[in-house]
């Protein structure tokens, strides 16, 4: 039988522990590590898919199985001949289980062995997720990834829950694993939680790697625990993982997490921030973040970022564009949104080059000098 | 001395009174009959300057006096450039007086012979509008075509407050030609007011055509009056427009009323509407309007309109562009967006082409069938 997703190593960084990879889905091949769009609701907030490809030269993007269940409905998706076609997109998608959401956004939450019942944020209504309810979404919606559901620990959590939690997440993991039922074109990936307990991360990462899943994430860091912490059980994580297969860091995006996550030996990152800050009137820059809709670039006639080649540099003034968030206008919040996902993807280009050429650490050096502040 | 704006006739339809010209600007030349859109803040809402030329066909936009004196600032978009690079459109622009939006939008505004003092709809401050200012600000604006100050009388109003406001408007318009600096770059353009009083009308025209401006436009129209007053005073004034000279009719946007203008012998017209409503969640289409985010379309998978040829039209379902209005994502006021204005440019080259073939009256009564409804 084909495999959905498989991973071709082409060359690990002398510096660090950085991979230089291929992930080959039924839509295409991605080059790794790379940073990935967020499209929760079906699109990447303000671009068509023409602008990710062109522009931002994304080579995947994510969606959300909670949103898209609650709106407009997998089955609807599913009609529309699934999440592909519903959007116009026909490069990979990866979709989330909507084990974060359920806990962060829906009220109400009850977590049983069974699932979790919660309350829909759009209008109150109850709901069950359960590992078979997602496989049956995620089946629906079609993605090439997609990930098993998971409790997500809230942080700090003790090491009685998150052990609980954790061991409930890997039984989830083995329901999700026999209920999806589309292998040969959607890889599901486990999620490895444990919180910020190394024996738990590594209880999770050997009871999920003998399911043999195409892929492996790390899900519950970067939840709002201090740098050093998250680096740490980045650190000791990632290199429990299969070397053959895909690495993805969930819900990791500011440039200097994303440089943290590549030499740790990770593949893949995603993250709302580049999306999120731009619909707050904020660039990120070669030279640090630009609030450019503070006074300050009234008059600013540069561009963003003047190393950047999206559409927004080459074409328009930081005061054009403060014009226009200033006044409410939605091309302020596109030409945001497209360089600020451009700054990541090209960042993740030049980490490419970096592995290949051995030189990551250096460029790490580099980069955090310049962009002056780490977040 | 050049002039800014010449028009040349092209054809007269044999079956109406509708004519088929160029005008020559500085920025190239306008096919007419044209729809203008709009882009009140330095912006056509939601749509870059390259979908406006590449999918909706725009030859010439609208930007106004009044919101880009408040915000940015006329002298701010003096130091980019002026507008056209400010905002980065090379093709004509035409930037209306603020006439209109002192007495809609303004509060507390005060009518003198001096102008018109208001207060900003932004903070409240305290602001003075005459013809001079008008002018200064235009000129700063760089617009190809520049209105004079005019004032738009409310509907209904005495034939005597329309008397004194028409004839201080023509003194304003002498006063705007008077200080207007830049004639071999743009345009002035005169309004002729006189609200619903054919007589008051007549004079308005002949008072302003005595001033020998490159360009007349009818103002006070489509301004809450029954479609019936609207084509009477249409009809009535169009004729007494210079022949050798653009005709632009103001604030008129719906398929029905574009025809008619069109019919009588106006070449440009200019509205909010197609932006305003696609922000609603509605489409023009040859078949009537479609509230996409109606239920009845969920299930639709069907374009907004199987005969445009827009980016939206060819790319997307209804069932997915009602997903993105009802998730209130961006991509569905730009989608929108988009084909409402495309739907309305299209219209206006199938117009141009029918009075070449001198075919109009009959291309309206076939349009008027399919399309269902007039407003």
């Amino acid at each position: 039988m084909n495999k959905a997703i498989t991973y071709e190593l082409l060359h690990e960084c002398k510096q660090t522990g950085a991979r230089r990879g291929v992930i080959h889905t039924p839509h295409g091949d991605i080059q790794t590590p790379i940073f990935m769009p967020v499209g929760t609701q079906a699109t990447v907030k303000s671009l068509t898919p023409e602008e990710l490809k062109e522009e931002v030269k994304a080579q995947i993007i994510l969606s959300n199985t909670y949103h898209l269940y609650l709106r407009p409905g997998h089955k609807l998706v599913e009609e529309a001949g699934g999440l592909h076609n519903f959007m116009k997109w026909d490069k990979p998608i990866l979709t989330d289980s909507g084990g974060f959401q359920v806990f962060s956004l829906g009220e109400l939450r009850k977590i049983t062995e069974e699932g979790v019942e919660f309350k829909s944020h759009l209008d109150g209504s109850k709901h069950l997720f359960t590992p078979e309810k997602v496989m049956e979404i995620e089946n629906s919606l079609g993605a090439d990834i997609i990930m098993a559901f998971d409790e997500c620990c809230p942080y700090p959590s003790t090491y009685e829950y998150t052990k609980n939690s954790m061991e409930r997440t890997t039984r989830w993991a083995i329901r999700c694993k026999e209920t999806h039922k589309n292998i040969e074109k959607q890889g599901l990936f486990g999620i490895i939680q444990g919180g910020f307990y190394k024996d738990l991360r590594k209880q999770s990462a050997e009871d999920l790697i003998a399911l043999d899943l195409p892929g492996y994430a790390i899900g519950g860091i970067s939840v709002g625990e201090p740098k050093e912490t998250f680096l740490d059980i980045l650190q000791y994580t990632t290199p429990l993982m299969p070397k053959e297969k895909p690495r993805y860091l969930m819900g990791v995006g500011t440039p200097d997490y994303l440089i943290e996550a590549a030499i740790a030996g990770i593949d893949m990152c995603d993250c709302v921030l580049p999306t999120r800050i731009a619909r707050n009137g904020t660039a990120l820059t070669s030279k640090g973040k630009v609030v450019v809709k503070n006074a300050t670039y009234e008059r600013d006639w540069n561009p963003l970022d003047d190393e950047c080649d999206c559409y927004a540099c080459k074409n328009y003034t930081r005061a054009y564009i403060r014009h226009l968030v200033k006044a409410n206008e939605i091309l302020g919040v596109r030409l945001l949104s497209l360089h600020n996902l451009r700054f990541l993807t090209n960042l993740m280009e030049r980490v490419r080059i970096e592995i290949e050429n051995d030189n990551l650490l250096n460029f790490r050096n580099e980069f955090y000098q310049k962009y002056g502040y780490i977040d």
